[in-house]
């Protein structure tokens, strides 16, 4: 298929690089050119949008948030009047079900099919092909998109024909996803002020009850004293909020999730914003004069 | 080796059969009558425990918390002045490191040889002989320990020769359990606003970043509206206290902690303390006017 990817960040490169792996025709747009051109070395496509645009066969838009995702397709040189009938949009950025219902609303009235696509799995499972997709849509846009869906992801929930769904999904699996990142930088570093070692904690703690997919995935960070960002502090201040927002338009009170985004706000006001999200640990180790490992 | 088990609730019932189906002589004691009945039907022993304590190698604690285990060692009928020299005790239940100190500290000015060993797994390993341990204390009280140890669980963590580092652990395990069981809840009552089913939600997520050892373990309990307590509401009150007493006396902040700590004081106050802990839900459900599956 022929293919267009919005987006080279961490997430959207390995995905582009998955669905070129694949054998289809993948072009690769991005504000940085760096990120193009490193795309078009390892064999990506590169042509001027309104070129290509009327052959595409699917688009996938992976930016960061709604407004970037709305500009992509409806902005100023938005792409969806420029699309042709069938073409699908499988958008993947987290934003909330209304948004995802208007985009898909907006986009059936130019005749493009939107899947409601968000993703999970981070950057390692996205340059694998192995991410998890949470899916709504109709379903000519799941069948259109279902060829290059199969190079991106291991496995792709359905969650039926209306945009929205995947969305909702996506955000509850943020809310505890975020929460779980936090509270295991509580513990291990309450641990440390009870004498429990951040090697003893992981070794013990991810076979017992208290254990998390998160802590498994992000406690070694912490251990190796290496925040590198494969997911950053900041991407948490966007999702929670949007967890939160979402929450509140339902007057639903979340209150460990508000807590729990306090400690990433505390921690981007200390300067870790763009750090890995297991940094969050730092604010816990400033406030209770504790060292990590790493740390002079 | 001649074993006594104070405690036959839902942990300790479970642990006293473990050690009886190994092959020790294994005397049961409980404050309510009906539990020692049950007990010796099957094959317990029982014996008044002024003629058995001088002859006892193993004293097992699986009480609710510090001032029942002192209780039992040092109380008005305390055990403790009434062992032999080189008796074991493995101390279950949940209490500061500093309290596990003071017990050890007093133990061993008895002769009496003191494990620091609080459990974790729930009472369906602790009827399967498959807890895991988080032992602490001499070389010579984890010896002594061992036989009944390996009847009692599957994993035995060695934290080290001073009592105190288990039940650190535990503490740490403890905040993320209870933080993941109110989280879980959270998100799936959320969830529910945006209408992702129960089930749906227990699918897709159990197998995504979101997950945690306790959501897959207490969701089904939502899903199946069952909330008979395996383990209860109030525990958390309990043991989170607990959790939050540690942090105070270390000077140590735990946010998130205490946002889930208010939720199970909630469900409390809502009248759930007795029912299963995954009924901390209803206090979401209660606030969000959303019904959970088996309510009216």
């Amino acid at each position: 298929m022929k293919t267009a990817v919005f987006g080279l960040g961490s997430m959207g490169y390995g995905i582009a690089t998955s669905i070129l792996n694949a054998g289809h025709e993948t072009f690769g747009f991005d504000v940085a050119p760096s990120h193009v051109e490193k795309f078009v070395s390892e064999g990506g496509a590169v042509a001027p949008l309104a070129d290509i645009a009327p052959n595409l066969e699917c688009v996938v838009v992976v930016v960061l948030n709604a407004a970037q995702t709305e500009d992509v397709l409806f902005g100023e040189n938005g792409i969806a009047t420029k699309l042709k009938e069938g073409c699908v949009v499988i958008a993947c950025a987290t934003v909330s079900p209304a948004v995802a219902r208007d985009l898909s609303h907006r986009c059936s009235e130019q005749g493009v099919l939107y899947l409601d696509a968000p993703i999970s799995g981070g950057s390692i499972k996205a340059a694998n092909g192995e991410l998890s997709v949470m899916a709504s849509g109709p379903a000519q846009a799941l069948t259109a998109a279902r060829p290059v869906l199969e190079a991106m992801a291991a496995t792709v929930f359905e969650l039926g024909d209306k945009a929205g769904a995947g969305s909702a999904m996506k955000s509850v699996n943020q809310l505890l996803a975020g929460v779980h990142i936090a509270t295991m930088a509580e513990a291990l570093t309450f641990g440390i002020t009870q004498g429990v070692t951040p090697e003893k904690f992981l070794e013990v703690i991810s076979q017992c009850a208290g254990s998390s997919w998160m802590l498994e995935n992000r406690a070694p960070h912490i251990i190796e004293g290496d925040y590198t960002p494969h997911s950053a502090v900041n991407i948490w201040l966007k999702d929670l909020g949007i967890v939160l927002d979402i929450a509140a338009s339902a007057n639903f009170d979340a209150p460990v999730t508000k807590a729990a985004l306090q400690q990433y706000v505390s921690a981007n006001e200390q300067g870790h914003g763009l750090e890995d999200d297991s940094a969050v640990a730092k604010v816990y180790a400033s406030q209770a004069n504790v060292s990590l490992p790493g740390s002079k």
